[in-house]
Parts: structure tokens; C-alpha cells; sequence
């Protein structure tokens, strides 16, 4: 029982320094020595739990992906079919690409042409918001002559852009920069201040980012 | 005098070979041989025009770049500091990302994170969006309310946006998809319609993009 939980923790930490190498450097020039290393174990521990660096960058997107399914569904949860579900999402996702080394890698790895990968994680957002902006409009949340489909073009471009842009300049992931993105948009998008106007800052709620399993790493390298 | 001239066209032939290769591969799996053998030119030529793979890539960015910046100032001379300037340049530059294997290959190479360049061409899009929106509010072209960086942020986002998105599913990148984000975008940033309403899907003059001399190519691979 103590051996699982112990593979365990040694598989996490592995996926969070893989995590942290591909971020930094890119798929193709990393490698396996640099990511046992940051994780603490042996090349012979890294080999164990995984094969090759491709499944170890397939390990990175599904924790991503996870994580990412987890604020949507925390955002659906709190606001159901309202815009403020998209709101929320938006700044719970941009605060994952901000804070959490595995999401920003998993975006990074999923849109890394060598790789040549679907992305499944831009499809996935994708038709995250196309969903939550048809089920808005669906309630009557959405402006007069504004189709979902017009509004979620914007909203996933932006939210690309965003993604992109962040990588190289982190103002770009800031709370106040989507803040006033939303400022923007909102007034745009709704025209029913009846149903209780959307919060372009967040609901109080969406500061709150779903807890996952942080692996606790000896770090040999610094950045 | 001839020879001079044949110099030139296998240099030309070499960087749109290079930008085939790079928008396929990425940097760093594409192989000199590959482009050498695309461009139907030895590897000797190639090595006499360029020392190396980084020196080929910073020749796709270069020419791209030239290539962003001549619509851009196409754009301007057409329309000065209204509005309609940057709708124009953002429909000639999604068109270039979609139609020109240089632009796209220059966007992609500055965001290939392996090669941890400062990403010239985003950043230069960005700096002219913010330039071209100020002056438009300096001459009264944006909603009250409305302030130029609020707006080159959405601008800038949505088109780095498109950009990536694009690079995955051409749909992104068509007039319409674009004709559309700006339908949605331009009411919230202009209120004067006096002053002459932009035009969501480009002016006319839009659709005509600054030619670039194009190498006749042999190619001996085929995508």
C-alpha cells in the first residue's frame, strides 16, 4: 500500500516536471535526463512509469484536459445557462494558463506543430462555449440579433489569443486584462439586465479554482 | 548579370521551400535536405545562401514580416486613422495567414516556443493595432467610453486568435468568419455614424493584396 502510494507521487511529480521541461524548452528538444532530474528519481523510475517522452506529454494533455473539464463544470454548476458561466470559465481557465505549469504546458504541447496532435484541448474549449453560448441564447440570455455562433467565434478567438499571447507576456493573463475584455463584450452580447446583468470580473465564486493533487517535488534545477 | 538574377530567384526559392517545410514540420525536425530537395536545388546552393537552418528561418520572418507590413501601410494610405483601417488590415492579413506559405510560416516560426525568439511578428501586429486604434480615438472614430487599449486588446487577442486557430482549421481564416467577427465587434466600438460607417467586411480596395514577387518553383515533393 505504502509502494502504490509512493508510485503514486513519483508518477505525479514526473508529469509535473515533464509539465515544466515542455513549457520551457518545447516538445521536441526536451528531454527524459532534464525531467528525471527535476522530478528527483532515476532515469530506471521514469522508464518505469512511462515509456517514452510521447506518453509522457499524453500524460501532461489529460491532466490538462482534466483540469480544464473541472472549471467548466464548476462554472456550469454555480450559473447554469447564464453568460456568467462563460464569464467565470474564461477567467478560471486564464487563471489555469497563468498558475498551473500543467494546464500552460498541456495548451502549449496541444498546439506544438511538431507533434502534429488534434489539440485536443483548443476543441475541447472550443466547443465548451459554442455548448454554454447555445444554451444561453436557448434561455433568452443572448442580445437581440446576436446568434451563439457569432458570439462563440469571439469568444474562443479571444480566449486563444489570450492563451497564445500569455506564453510570451503574462499581463496578458492577468485578472484585470480579462476583466476588462468582458467590460467590453458583455454589454454587446446581453441586453437583458432583467436576468441580472453578468459580472465581467468574475462572480465571487469563480476566484475559487477547483483544488488537484499538487505533487510535493525536490526541485534539483531552478529556473 | 544573369548569373546575379538566377542567384536571387534560387534564394527566393529557397525561403518559400524552407516556409513549406517549417509550416509542416516546425522548426526543428525540418531537415536542410528536405528543403534543399523542395526548392529542386543542391545542397551546395542551399549552403551558399544560408549557413544554416536559423539563418533560413530568419529569412521566412523577414519576408514575412515585409509582407505584414506592406499591408498594413496599404491599409493606412487607404483609409488614415479611421476605423476602417484596421478592419481592412486585419482582413488582408488573415487572407495572407490562409493564402501565403511565408506569412503563415513566419507567425508559426515566431511562436515556435524550441526557438525562444521574442516573437517579432505577433509583436509587431500588436504595436500597430495599438498605434492605428490610438489614432483613431484621437480623431474621434471610437464610442465614447471606449479607450483605445480596451480595444486593441480585443483586436489584438482576436487576431492572434484566428492566427493559431487558423493554422489548424482554414475556416478560421475565411472573409466570412472575419466579415462576421467584425459585424459583432464594430457597434460596440464606434457610435458615429457620420464620420462614415466602417465597413464590416472590408472596404473594396481590402481584397486586393500588395503583390510579392513569387518564385516559380520545381517541386519535387508535393503535399
Amino acid at each position: 500500500m505504502v509502494k502504490q502510494e509512493r508510485a503514486a507521487r513519483t508518477r505525479r511529480s514526473l508529469i509535473h516536471a515533464a509539465a515544466e521541461v515542455f513549457a520551457q524548452t518545447g516538445f521536441v528538444p526536451a528531454s527524459l535526463g532534464a525531467i528525471s532530474a527535476r522530478a528527483g528519481v532515476s532515469n530506471g523510475a521514469l522508464h518505469f512509469h512511462f515509456a517514452n517522452k510521447g506518453m509522457l506529454a499524453e500524460a501532461v494533455e489529460a491532466e490538462a484536459t482534466e483540469a480544464v473539464r473541472r472549471l467548466t463544470e464548476a462554472a456550469r454548476a454555480r450559473h447554469g445557462d447564464s453568460l456568467q458561466t462563460v464569464v467565470d470559465a474564461m477567467h478560471a481557465l486564464i487563471g489555469a494558463l497563468a498558475e498551473d505549469v500543467v494546464v500552460r504546458a498541456g495548451f502549449e504541447l496541444a498546439g506544438d506543430i511538431a507533434r502534429r496532435t488534434a489539440s485536443p484541448l483548443r476543441r475541447e474549449w472550443q466547443h465548451w462555449v459554442e455548448d454554454s453560448l447555445r444554451r444561453a441564447e436557448h434561455a433568452g440570455a443572448l442580445a437581440e440579433g446576436v446568434s451563439w455562433k457569432d458570439a462563440a467565434r469571439v469568444v474562443v478567438a479571444v480566449g486563444v489569443g489570450l492563451e497564445v499571447l500569455g506564453g510570451e507576456d503574462a499581463t496578458w493573463l492577468s485578472r484585470q486584462s480579462v476583466t476588462r475584455i468582458w467590460d467590453l463584450l458583455l454589454p454587446l452580447l446581453t441586453d437583458r439586465p432583467d436576468l441580472g446583468a453578468p459580472v465581467s470580473s468574475g462572480s465571487r465564486a469563480a476566484a475559487v479554482v477547483p483544488p488537484r493533487a499538487q505533487p510535493r517535488l525536490t526541485q534539483p534545477e531552478q529556473r
